[in-house]
Formats: C-alpha cells, structure tokens, sequence
C-alpha cells in the first residue's frame, strides 16, 4: 500500500459520527489537504444527503468510505495510530501536539500505512479507543473552550499532515523580474538629483536622508518595472508644468 | 487596544459571507483558538439561527460580533492586515503561506492591532479588497482540490496564529514519576539473573541480548510504577509453579 505520494498512506478513521453532515465537511477537509481514505466507524447516519451536500467537491471521498463495524477492523493493516483528542486522560497512551503527531505520521507514512482516529461529536473517543492507538494527539486550544468540530479538528491534523510530508510551501508567484544592482543604482542617482532640484534634500545638513531611502526601497526589493514607474514619476517631478 | 493576551489584538474580518452557519462555525473556531473580535463586512444573513446553531458554545463571539458595510471600515485602526485566499493573484500583494502569514501577525499583535481577512464562500476575496491589505496568505493545499471551506480555512490560520503567539504545547500530563538510575539497575539485574535461571541468556554466546533489553527499556523511560510490575512479573517467572 505504500504509494508514490505518502498521503496514500495515511486513512482518517472517524468513529461513531453522529451528524452525517460531519463526515462530509471531513471528506472535503481530507480531499482540500491530498488525503483520500475514509474510514467510518459505525456511523449513526451514512450515507446521507447532508453529508454529500457538505462534501461538496469531495463527493468521490465518500463514495470511495470504507464503512466498519469496529476501531480494530478500521486499523487493519495499519502500523502506527494516533488518536485526536482534546481531553487529556490520565492513562498510560503518550500525548504529543498535533503538529508533533503529525511529524510521527509522516515518519511512517513514507513507507507503511498510518492512520488518525477520531471520535463522536458529543464524547469524543472512548479510553478503550485511545488505548488502540500508540499516540494520542491534542490540538493547542484556548483551555476556556477547547471545543472543535470534529471536521474542524479533521482539517488542522490533515494540514499538518501534508505540511509534514509536502513542507510549507506556497504556490510560487509569478516572477517578477527585480531590478539589476545598476538599475537600482541608477534610480538612486535620478532620485537625489531630483530632490535636490526640488530643494527637498540639502546636501549640508541632511545626510541621513539618502541612507534612509535607500533603506526603504531595498526593503521593497523593487522590481524592473517599479523602477521605471517611479523614475517616469520623478522626471515628471521637474519637468516644467504644463497648465 | 494592546490588551494583556495578544491574541485579543487579532481581528477576524468576514467578507460577504453567503451562508450563516459559516459565520457560525467561524466563531467557534475562533473560540477555540482563543480569538475573540469577529467583524462581518455586509454579511448576507445576519444574525440568523442557523449561525447560533453552528456557534455552539461560541454564540458570544457572535453577539459581540461588528458587522460593517465596507472592509476599509472593518479595518479602522488595525495596522496589519493579511488577506487569506486560495486563488493565486498575478497582482502584487506579497503572498506566503498560512504559517509565514501567522509569525507577521504575531509580531504585530505584540503591541497593535492586526487582521486576517476572508472573502465569500464561491468568489473568495476581490482584487481590490486583496489590495486593502499588506499581504496576502495562502494555505498550502492539494493543486487539484484547493476549496477549504471557508469556516475550515479560519480554523487553520486561527490555529496558526495561536500557536505562534502561544507556542505549540501540548496540555501537561499527569506527571508519572519515572523509575530512578538505581531502581533501574536494580531491574536490569533482576532481569538477567532471572533470563539467566529460565536458561534463556547463555552468558557465552548471548553477549548482545543484555544490551538490546538495555536499548529497549531505555527507550521507554520506565515509570516506578512500571518497574515494580516488572519485577513482579520477573518473581513471578522463577517462583516454583503451583497448580
């Protein structure tokens, strides 16, 4: 089972879901980050047309749901779990962050199967659950009000996920071509010309004037066109005014 | 408006928001994040039931919740705004990702007050209202499905934005005391003496196995309570079998 793209590897196991509509804000939270195996454990309404309608684009997820009877046919195959939950329990199962558990996942998801259980709405996962998973993970919260969606929870785990296999990357911009060092050099010049025509810069008390503009433009990192816009502004600058 | 937590100093701002009940489970993801300054820009449904019934326990954020008729208004006195899209722009707003975007607000939010700003649920947000703000975050996603709903996307950046101005910890556990050095010299003894009575460990040519039981424990930090199960079961092993 082990795919050219890891996130083949990892399947989202949501247990006993209540709300059909949940399961299908899921799917689509799955399909928004490349995952693509649903599990459902016992679901109390599936399948349903709430859960298509918020599925949105990511119908096919659903369609495709494997639907269990229990946690440990769900896992079949898979050889390392982890278990999403906001309460902290006292027992034995090590608790990381999501972001750390995430990291864990794609550790062996590189190669081998992995799974992240969730559970109901109301009571979240059952210790007995839990204690079927080798990690348990929590979500940073506000300790006043720690209550996810379960989707919602679905979509910050399945982010972290493709952040740890895929990096945190954004789509590249197109490119815009930056001005050349001379070019920049060259606006410099077309600049304190212009400001000393226009009596803005005088060269005997004003030395940090100069530094600090040359600070503000390399900051911007102007781009080739930028340069021409604003050196067409400063030769508007003096050029004789026309009524 | 710098209040004692930062995170009081990050606004929310809904752009024509089509359906309540995403105005609804954006309160509550932004509950649970710890934000709490929604502002609507010409919401198309509010208030409404659906929103209190997506609320949850967040029906608070709600009631406080400002609503505008345009983004400049939405963005009176904040310093700092990113706008979140999904879409790739040619314009010239800077774009990073979700994380990036996070750390920038953090930094303001520090000692002023910032936004992250989110367009309709089918158009997004319009170029110009891209432009209204300094830069522009994207959530790294699948290239083939990119539609986060738009409660799930507040949900990331809220979660983003909390834990850089929070750091990534998870909730401690109920600390179990771990076994001391001695304590597990005592068991690593008990152990061998014991493989050693089973006539499992033939001291000649088993040289490795003390040592791999070594790396094995190691690597499970023992707790004291664990130690004494262990030995118990060690005492168990050699004690004469009674019927």
């Amino acid at each position: 089972m082990s795919a050219a793209d890891p996130l083949a590897n990892v399947r989202v196991v949501l247990c006993g879901t209540a709300h059909p509509g949940n399961i299908g804000a899921a799917a689509r939270a799955l399909k928004t980050m490349g995952l693509s195996r649903l599990v459902l454990v016992a679901p109390q309404r599936f399948p349903d047309p709430q859960a298509e309608w918020l599925a949105v684009g990511a119908a096919d997820l659903l369609h495709a749901a494997r639907v269990c009877s229990s946690l440990d046919e769900a896992l079949e195959g898979s050889v390392f779990s982890v278990a999403c939950s906001a309460r902290v329990r006292e027992i034995a199962t090590p608790m990381v962050t999501a972001r750390e558990a995430a990291a864990r996942i794609a550790e062996v998801a590189r190669s081998q199967p992995a799974a992240l259980v969730f559970g109901n709405e109301a009571y979240g996962l059952t210790g007995a659950e839990v204690r079927h998973c080798q990690l348990l993970a929590t979500i940073p919260a506000n300790p006043g009000y720690t209550s996810l969606n379960v989707a919602a929870a679905v979509q910050v785990l399945a982010y972290e996920v493709r952040l740890a296999l895929h990096g945190d990357e954004a789509p590249r911009e197109r490119a815009q071509p930056l001005a050349s060092h001379e070019e920049l050099e060259r606006f410099y010049e077309h600049l304190e010309r212009t400001l000393l025509a226009t009596g803005f810069l005088n060269p005997s008390c004003n030395k940090k004037l100069m530094p600090r503009l040359r600070r503000l433009f390399g900051r911007a990192r102007l781009e080739e066109e930028e340069i021409s816009i604003l050196r067409g502004l400063l030769k508007s600058l003096v050029r004789p005014r026309q009524r």
